[in-house]
């Protein structure tokens, strides 16, 4: 059956894991001055990861590569994307593909060959409706692969679009259902369907809200940190077992050194054993639902 | 100052060009079998392309690579994007990148930083509103490069999102009007800015409406042919001097041979000028504005 990723998710935290998801966003200037200096990019974000990796799969279950950041390097920076998502598996992290995909037909079919080879979950766009899905949600129903579908992103912009009124509510409410609907033929476990929703820890208002569409769905929760989302806002999102939600930190924790510090390492760990502790505290709450 | 996408398509157009582009979406089991027969998949498209694009050169003002049938293969396939982006723009045809991506921040600008390098234009999501495009704007305003922003797209499943009822329209309209707004910074040439639209072929039904909320946008027109879009539905994208609207054919024209066939060479310049031919006949009847 191979992956079954909200299986291994929820098994996890119900192991007493934090719902602690590590984003990896790579950018050279804030890569560690002494680690491989003269190689070229691509290769010293390799030997970033292949360093901070093992510490992260140590306190974390699951880590979000965003594509864009290994993209922006071309063809070589794609292979960086590629070896960072096997190095993770081999180290029994989960990996959610930050890839924002969204085409349709047999480009869709595409896409999810790839993305859902190198990753066990990924992210997606919902502005063509479900056939941009199709082919991935196939590997949802088969293998128990993953994919969170944004819904209610972090930034300022995103309300011309998503909090757009309709007879059903806003667009990101109408999106929720079509999220929960989506989920129906996938892998499930601990009540929760393989497909999730993407929504913006900044907007801790629409949780409970976006919740009440969408009872089977992993929330992924990205913007705590530098985008300025708190984690103690975020308990709405979390059932009493602490399921239902993954929060994402990246700058937060990947970046919280300076390219000359010495001990980025022991920076990275300690940022890194904050998260989840901070998070743990909030996720072990009794939630609003049970 | 660089490309100035608009202002060359529009000269192309008012010189007799016809408004046609040629979407090139690698299958590997559609590439003529002579060709290269033992080489890796990259090296076995960008044969393809190496052959085909001098010919589309000659009949076509853009062609529009679709980035998912190349990154399909990973980077080695990421690598024949880029070489085939750049053969095109050495023969001085527009490139359009479809790579419909979306996100915000420093990440969109990650994906700007590469994508307008390889190509003079791309499609782009809407969900996430401004700040995913901003910084394709701000190179839409310095240099001319151009964005097509998705609107309505040409896939049944578009509906559940696109076609929702708001206040000021249906969501397809509001983010029609978005792009209108936001072209405004941009570049224009024949009085038309470098933000366009991506409009499905096969709603010739919302093309009017659509027009009324962007009088300044080009429409890039893609399922004609394969998708079921007609081209003389299509008048109503174009303005009385055949501006306004490009449309683009695919498989009707890249996979209009059989692999064993030998004069593949041939029958994909019969189609293309089949498709120049039809569209030259549309795009040149004065369209239902001046």
């Amino acid at each position: 059956m191979g992956v079954r990723f909200v299986e291994r998710l929820g098994d996890a935290v119900l192991a007493g894991r934090s719902p602690a998801c590590v984003g990896l966003d790579p950018r050279l200037d804030a890569l560690p001055q002494g680690l491989a200096p003269g190689a070229p990019p691509p290769e010293r974000i390799v030997a970033f990861y292949r360093e901070t990796l093992p510490l992260l799969a140590r306190h974390v279950p699951v880590v979000k590569p965003n594509i864009a950041f290994f993209e922006a390097f071309g063809a070589a920076g794609f292979a960086a994307y590629e070896t960072t998502c096997r190095l993770a598996r081999e180290l029994g992290l989960l990996v959610v593909g930050d890839i924002k995909r969204g085409d349709i037909g047999s480009t869709a079919a595409a896409y999810a060959g790839l993305h859902l080879d190198l990753a066990d979950a990924v992210t997606l766009q919902p502005y063509l409706g479900r056939d941009a899905l199709e082919p991935f949600l196939l590997r949802c129903g088969e293998e128990g692969k993953a994919v969170f579908v944004l819904v209610a992103t972090s930034n300022p912009g995103a309300a011309a679009i998503q909090d757009l009124r309709t007879p059903d509510g806003s667009v990101a409410e109408v999106v929720a259902g079509c999220v929960e609907a989506w989920g129906e033929g996938s892998c499930h476990a601990h009540g929760y369907a393989s497909v999730g929703a993407v929504v913006g820890a900044t907007r801790p208002d629409a949780i409970a809200a976006l919740r009440r569409r969408m009872p089977h769905a992993w929330f992924l929760l990205p913007g705590v940190g530098a985008q300025g989302g708190r984690i103690d806002e975020l308990e709405p999102a979390f059932d009493a077992r602490g399921l239902g939600a993954l929060v994402n930190q990246s700058r937060g924790v990947m970046q919280c050194f300076a390219p000359a510090d010495a001990d980025w390492r022991e920076r990275i760990e300690r940022a890194v054993l904050d998260f989840v502790d901070g998070l743990r505290r909030v996720s072990a709450r009794p939630g609003g639902r049970s």
